[in-house]
């Protein structure tokens, strides 16, 4: 219907090549898009779907063809009547996005396909606060070399790269990102030229789209990314929501004990001092995420309470902010994923006390959230916006 | 434009009758909306706002003349050359709306008209925990009453009405109010025949909502409702924050001190046990509102105290609003309003110390807010959508 109008606009005195392009631009994303959401189309769906003529169709198809973004093919065979039409369809080779993280506990890489299949994974624990950024950049462009490799050998053309940080950004630049001691950090990675290059986003937000895309939850959730910090994604009616500068979600620190301990965003108290890893694996005398889930499935006592704790702590926030936000669903991602058949009853009960029961959903994507929604936001970007995407090959070409 | 696009569409084979009343409803609605918004226009400045014909103009003016909604005539005389043409402006006596409030400690209600003027108001304090809610039904129904009266003596038509509640509603009915102690209490209250009759809303809303039409905030702000109770009302880009059921904003609810008093809603140390207003009169002794506010103007200090702690609570539930939601402002409503110059302190160095600064506005509503809001939705309702409130009028004729 929007096409419709779009060329109802253009009949009626706009047209000319700059409107020609943008509608042409705006009308390969509706097709691209149709067949990334729905799967596999005939022509016809096609035209039904997007409301353009069948010549319209049949043009654009061909250019996102020629571009190697979908292929045509014959459907998988079925029992009606009649030869079947063949079907446009997401081509896997068309194009690939990379998804880049640090953490302060480790350093992640990951490639996406148009289909969004994981085609490379990588991850390296390392803790992240002991080193110069200098340091730590120079590890992650050897992994993002490693990853881009994996792309040339596979044959998938790279359309750019996202990276997840804890904290937040402004172009090319980690503003603030307290766990790891980073203010302003430029980052700039020796990346092979692509049409997107490099983005930064904060890594709970792009968690929190990742679960959006993995259909887990619903279209209105808040999605828990605990690791050392601990953020927040809020997704409301299928859209991120980043408050009024770009800062919302900073669950890890609202207050829950005003003389609690101090925080390094200068309060006390705040949730991830009280239930993040750092908190857990102190209260539990455990060495790192391993030894903890090793002991809690051991059933040792000293494990079990302290990860109920941060549960308890965890649900108490949780009920603050479906007071506030009243989200559909509550997604526990990152450790809190991994640790959930310990921490769970403690983060029900305490929700249940302060009389909200949002659905609490456990993540199935764990601490790869974030460098899959990295990885997954530069594909959705070509699905987005085809003809930017080809505009730019044709630039570099 | 998008009177433009919808004529287009109808002119492409979608006309008929009921496409026609939608497009002039919409229309309407496009011409009310404008001068409500900019205040008196000319025909033409109509045309080109709108985008719509000259003739279709003249017709939709015609129609709200006709209905009492605009009236036309010479603008104020300026210093340009020419004759200016007459201007198309609201009718202050064409429509007012109905506000009511049933809160803890008081009963209010409020006229306003189509202009956004306060035609009429009274406000009775009386405490309303101690009494069944059909009795406070039937004293709210006298002041609904008295109101009337009153639009009948200005010769102004009632559009409706609108009941501000600090707790859920459902249609017709208060589904729980826990400072009331109501819980599914159905409202029947005996009004005259209007195009809209009786709706119920949060408090919270109704007072985000008329501190956003006062614009006293910005477009994206977090309203504070301070009374017995403490409400939240969140506005995102101009638009009330409602959440997937409807229950989002319950900043009363934030869990500051988990061993803390109990709570109404079950838990324990919420914001408004330690910074409501009867949380601040127990800690100070006053017997009232006027009274604290007397004390803290004489500078007695266990008033200040109280207050001032009260501040530092409710800066600390803001702190973790900010983290999750980063509005670009908050306002400091109700009896928060009254309070501010001994409170707002409080509240700053609380924001502050917790490494978050949001603007903090002083709502120049205070208590009224919410009627306000009430009364004001009403009249909102006739602009938004003035063919659905002359079709109801001419049914009732």
């Amino acid at each position: 219907m929007l096409a419709q109008m779009f060329m109802s606009w253009s009949n009626r005195g706009m047209s000319g090549p700059v409107q020609h392009s943008a509608m042409r631009g705006s009308n390969l994303a509706l097709v691209l898009g149709a067949v990334a959401e729905t799967g596999p189309l005939t022509r016809s769906q096609l035209t039904a779907r997007t409301g353009l003529t069948k010549s319209s169709i049949s043009g654009l198809v061909g250019d996102l063809v020629a571009a190697g973004l979908v292929g045509e093919g014959q459907p998988a065979p079925t029992r009606e009547r009649g030869r079947p039409g063949s079907v446009v369809a997401i081509e896997r080779q068309g194009a690939a996005g990379l998804g880049l993280e640090v953490n302060v506990d480790y350093l992640a890489a990951m490639v996406t396909d148009l289909g969004g299949t994981v085609r490379y994974r990588h991850t390296v624990a390392h803790d992240n606060r002991d080193r110069p950024p200098a340091e730590v950049l120079a590890d992650l462009a050897r992994l993002a070399a490693a990853a881009t490799d994996a792309c040339d050998e596979q044959g998938l053309p790279l359309a750019g790269a996202c990276l997840a940080v804890p904290g937040t950004v402004a172009a090319g630049v980690v503003r603030r990102a307290p766990n790891l001691g980073w203010d302003d950090v430029p980052v700039d990675l020796p990346l092979p030229r692509s049409a997107f290059g490099l983005t930064l986003e904060n890594e709970a937000d792009l968690a929190a789209l990742a679960e959006l895309r993995a259909g887990t939850a619903s279209r209105d959730f808040v999605h828990v990314s605990g690791e050392i910090g601990i953020g927040g994604g809020i997704i409301v009616d299928g859209e991120l929501f980043r408050g009024a500068h770009a800062r919302a979600g900073e669950l890890g620190h609202v207050v829950l004990d005003p003389d609690g301990p101090a925080c390094s965003c200068g309060g006390r108290g705040c949730l991830e001092r009280l239930a993040g890893l750092d908190a857990i694996l102190a209260a539990s005398g455990a060495a790192d995420r391993a030894e903890l889930e090793a002991r809690c499935a051991a059933g040792e006592a000293g494990a079990l309470a302290a990860v109920a704790s941060a549960g308890r702590w965890l649900g108490i926030a949780l009920a603050s902010v479906t007071n506030l936000l009243d989200p559909e669903c509550v997604v526990l991602g990152g450790v809190f994923a991994a640790l959930a058949p310990w921490l769970g009853d403690a983060v029900e009960e305490a929700l249940a006390r302060h009389g909200v029961q949002p659905r609490v959903v456990v993540s199935e994507l764990g601490t790869e959230a974030a460098v899959r929604g990295a990885a997954g936001s530069v594909v959705r970007r070509v699905v987005g916006d085809p003809a930017a995407y080809l505009l730019s090959r044709e630039d570099s070409a």
